[in-house]
């Protein structure tokens, strides 16, 4: 055969505006109104039994203290551990810390199944339960499964729509990178973040699923605790259409600033038996700090009817007070930008990653001085306080000098520039 | 002041063809001609004393055995440590083994500076003598220094030319990205490449460096042990003239299987005391492993008359045996495609890292069945033999169906596509 019959296009340039067309299809999708879907939600509630119970630590069943290291593991050696991590960082007001840290050395799935259904993408939305969620029940990915849920470790049924992502033909994926978790509360945990169409084949929609346009998702977004997080971080993945090619700094230019902040952190962060970890208690109430910041490590018992097993005991994170995740936004030159923060985090597998502009629980800052709070903090729940006035008031010159070193830069949707973090926080 | 004036393009469309003008320039640069530059090395040898002596590891000066540990570290407890690492991987021969690792918590700069002369872009290279070099003395960056280097806890002299690097007005980068070190020998090392334009400076040039144009140097990789790996790294980054439209494999395929193998691999990996590394001996000879395998931990004592300082002891790793280095090439549908292989190495950050399609050193694994050797190792040697015999012949079709879980992929430069890494090999 000809080789020249092997070659293909190495960018699928349709991909951004067959997304642009589904995210323009709002109100209602080929499978339901977007108006319905919290009835859809609640009526799915319903139809399961759903009861979490909070359980001591030392009660979880088929969860111990390691001897020795007083390691909080399961008993397969699977799913996850809490253990102990010892962080020093060179930034900040917190200079070293130890912690609990939730440690699970396997790469997760996060999938979503896209479809068309007349011309437009679709996407397969799961209502599942998870103990963690105020309201149990929200929309999450098609699939959502650590290594040890899908290797069914927990002996349950197995993943439902799986195979189309463990054995997804290359050409029909849409997109696939490795998102990293939470890196506060995980020790180095990434995802597997993909998008995955079902081109050929048909694609049997259970009750717990639901086929929604990028549009319909785009309504519910603004419904607090509906589409969960590991939902939003896959919709993230997607492609967006032809970016402008304009910004404040270069493409170049972001890469090495952000080469620089990556370089230029001593972050030694090691794991350690929990047993050893000072500065929290264990009690009745769970792993936690006696000035009640941060988080708690507690227990729950959850029953579930439609989960890979119905019932199971585990430890889980609990934050302590509310947290505040904010983007300053402005339009430079016309053009939409964004203020993102190089952030360090102890769990993180490279030490600094992108963040919003404000990460944080404002209530563990109080102790600190001002100065040393996060910058534009303040800012942001000022605009808050005052339903979202604006940071920058229009006659105000937009950020824009570099300050080397700066730990912020004002960013285009994937594209960054710098701004003048200190000084303009006063 | 308007907005629309802080934006810039966001790529620089100028700087491949820029780049492509000076490889273009062969034989003879604005400084000197290509077949000087070994007698210029050879003279800048003459100019300064260098010795290299090998010591026993408890005779290092300002280097011990720490108590309890057996780590060997540095009294300033900067540069380098050599630790133990406890390895265990899901595939290959080797489940799991315990080594000698260097651990250098800290980034480094390998920096080449560009300039224009008479409209042609030259990188001034150094004259760098390393106690590691067959021949002492290479070409390497104009800057290759660890932070403790450029820190200067030697308390030597200043490292020439950081400033041009540290200090870099953001839009005279032309390359800028963190690359890791050998995963084999390194636990968790990076060093920052950059590549930086002096646009508007005067740019004095020392008795140990020279400029050169890209296509000088392309002559000079050609000669042996001449331009060091860190100099080649640094090149490595430059980007490449537009690429091809098409290849056998999409950039988001190539993303998928990449992503894939670096969700597929269970590896954990942890530093250990080095007292307590098991299969490897210390005597008067350093620390190896009985067998006579991989490396040795060795140590020289130095006296150089162009370095920080003017001597030093450290330890080194020293190979036992030459290694090989090799990708398989051909053009498929007229695109150059090479074979690259993801390929797991215990000290990488992110577990997997884009390989040659062979790197290793061959004696290592006769001791090893012919079937867990690594793939196309047989092939590359035949081919080294032959003088460079082609390993496909043109008649026979190229490797393109995708094997699920395939460790390598046919891939154009900056691009990759799939083969059939096992059927091809047998």
């Amino acid at each position: 055969m000809s080789t020249a019959a092997l070659l293909r296009p190495r960018v699928a340039a349709d991909l951004p505006a067959r997304l642009a067309r589904s995210a323009a299809v709002t109100g209602a999708g080929h499978h339901l109104r977007t108006q319905d879907v919290t009835s859809w939600l609640a009526e799915r509630a319903r139809a399961h039994r759903f009861t979490v119970r909070r359980v001591p630590l030392d009660r979880l069943e088929q969860w111990s203290f390691a001897p020795g290291t007083g390691d909080l593991v399961h008993r397969s050696g699977r799913f996850f551990a809490v253990r102990g991590l010892a962080a020093r960082v060179d930034e900040g007001p917190y200079g070293s810390w130890q912690q609990p840290v939730i440690h699970q050395p396997e790469v997760g799935i996060l999938g979503i199944l896209a479809k068309e259904f007349d011309g437009v993408l679709h996407f397969l939305m799961q209502a599942k339960m998870e103990p963690g969620n105020p309201n149990l029940i929200q929309l999450s990915p098609t699939v959502q499964a650590t290594r040890s849920n899908y290797q069914r470790v927990h002996a349950g049924s197995s993943v439902k729509y799986l195979e189309h992502f463990t054995g997804a033909p290359p050409h029909l994926v849409l997109a696939d990178s490795l998102q990293s978790e939470h890196g506060a509360w995980f020790y180095r945990k990434a995802n597997r973040n993909m998008l995955v169409e079902a081109a050929d084949t048909e694609v049997p929609c259970g009750p717990d699923h639901i086929w929604l346009t990028l549009g319909q998702l785009g309504e519910l977004l603004r419904l607090d605790n509906l589409v969960n997080m590991d939902a939003r971080t896959v919709l993230g993945c997607l492609p967006l259409p032809e970016t402008e090619a304009g910004a404040l700094h270069s493409d170049l230019e972001l890469l090495s600033w952000f080469t620089a902040e990556r370089a230029r952190h001593d972050v030694d962060v090691r794991l350690m038996p929990l047993a050893d970890v000072e500065g929290w208690t264990r009690d009745a109430d769970g792993i936690r700090r006696p000035d009640g910041r941060f988080f708690k490590v507690t227990g729950v018992a959850v029953e579930a009817g439609n989960r890979e097993v119905t019932g199971w005991s585990q430890p889980l994170i609990e934050p302590c007070g509310t947290g505040v995740a904010a983007f300053l936004f402005r339009r430079l030159g016309g053009v939409p930008h964004l203020l993102v923060h190089a952030r360090v985090e102890a769990g993180y597998l490279n030490r600094v990653e992108l963040a919003p502009t404000v990460q944080c629980a404002p209530r563990d800052w109080e102790p600190v001085p001002a100065a040393d709070r996060p910058p534009f903090l303040t800012a942001v729940l000022r605009a808050a306080e005052q339903g979202g006035a604006p940071y920058w008031p229009a006659s105000t010159p937009a950020p824009y000098a570099c300050e080397r070193g700066g730990r912020h830069r004002a960013a285009a949707p994937r594209t960054c520039a710098s701004s003048r973090s200190r000084t303009m926080i006063g």
